[in-house]
């Protein structure tokens, strides 16, 4: 797809890797970033080990025009994403003195210490621009083409809608369905003379769940590009395909 | 963790990138696995792009014990993981003819044509160990240390439990959890003086969304590694640090 952006996301956190804790970020990410026209390329789940952190994200952001990380910026002595991120960048990681002083304010208007622990949350990488969001004490912040963000859900949100308009923006992908009650094996040959017809979309072809309460039919066909125009068109053609054959298929509700 | 086999996991397939499909493959994987003794020691998401899947396929499998795929094996333009598998061995792409057999032999009763798209799922890289399931038509298989699966999860984890048997196995890795109502900044150095004391544990410490349903404590911490005495003490000390600064904190029901 032309005049789209590339990104990558890079997770953080021997939870994701474990299975302790189910990934939720990745798929908002996509979605709100595919409006922007700013497309996840890759995306890699790395330990809370600096020297993977340093490996996958120097391997990323040179190769991505944006990479945005989540999680390990707490105050636990499993956060290492800030310290990662600085040797990664060959810089220092530095206390950044306006998240210091509000968290400083914040603490003392509470009565809670402020323990070297969770100063560690005031940190950044020298040459980090903080990105402040009244949803969130602890703030993302942007070194070069790196976004850094919690891993909380809520609270990396706040942080990616505080992002967005520092991202330059592409075409905005859309994506339209289709689903069908056919085997994938007996449309196969249809869908790719319609994919090869129209290469400026991409049509995925996503088997159902046999139980799934999700969708009566079999398959679900997303197809996806910046042009909607075009994405109808092969949305049609698609459901003419599966008419000819006898299979009952309908728009998805998208 | 001595004694533990590491893993990585390759998910394939560009619905997990534009954030059309949630993976929940993953989370299975790990969670099976770690009981087996393989731990997962990273994870990549790459795209329907056969240069992305070899370039990932071959930094995994040269680093880890094990590498395990999802998706990508099914008749459609966009399943492209065996022909991407075979050129990471530099093999060819070849009929499995017992596969095939099989398929034609279903096919044939049901009355249903054998596409030659449909005939695609009966490829698999020359060397391949055909791995049958009697819950799947399609087998998964393996390729030196690489297991290919499918994406859909009912099928991927009946494939994964034809796979079991083959692998080695390590000490098994168990984990516990304490529920705690407390801000990780103000537990932290007590968890890190834990954390540095046990070192054969893996201390996590995950905050948990201000409205979350699921606990009413604040934060979670996980330890994980191989010896359940251990795991129960470090849980203990967790546990009396909290009290010792008054924080209310509960063993988590695992």
């Amino acid at each position: 797809m032309n005049n789209t952006l590339s990104a990558a996301v890079l997770l953080i956190g021997d939870e994701l890797l474990s299975g302790s804790i189910q990934d939720k970020n990745l798929t908002h990410i996509a979605i709100t970033l595919e409006k922007r026209g700013i497309r996840i390329c890759e995306s890699r789940i790395v330990p809370d080990i600096e020297e993977e952190i340093v490996a996958a994200l120097n391997a990323l952001r040179s190769r991505y025009d944006y990479v945005f990380t989540t999680g390990g910026i707490g105050p636990t002595h499993d956060d290492i994403t800030s310290q990662s991120v600085a040797k990664a960048f060959g810089v220092d990681n530095v206390i950044q003195q306006e998240v210091f002083e509000r968290m400083q304010k914040y603490r003392e208007a509470k009565g809670i210490e402020f323990t070297e622990e969770a100063m560690r949350m005031a940190y950044a990488p020298v040459g980090a621009e903080i990105i402040k969001s009244e949803r969130t004490m602890i703030p993302g912040y942007r070194i070069d083409n790196v976004f850094v963000m919690a891993g909380v859900p809520s609270i990396m949100r706040a942080m990616l809608d505080a992002i967005l308009d520092r991202l330059k923006t592409g075409d905005a992908v859309y994506s339209s369905s289709v689903h069908a009650n056919v085997s994938e094996g007996d449309i196969a040959k249809a869908l790719g003379v319609i994919q090869n017809k129209y290469d400026q979309v991409a049509i995925g072809s996503y088997p159902q769940e046999p139980d799934s309460t999700k969708s009566n039919y079999r398959v679900i066909f997303i197809v996806r590009g910046t042009d909607r125009k075009v994405i109808n068109l092969v949305c049609d053609e698609i459901l003419a395909a599966c008419d000819a054959g006898g299979y009952d298929a309908v728009r998805g509700a998208d």
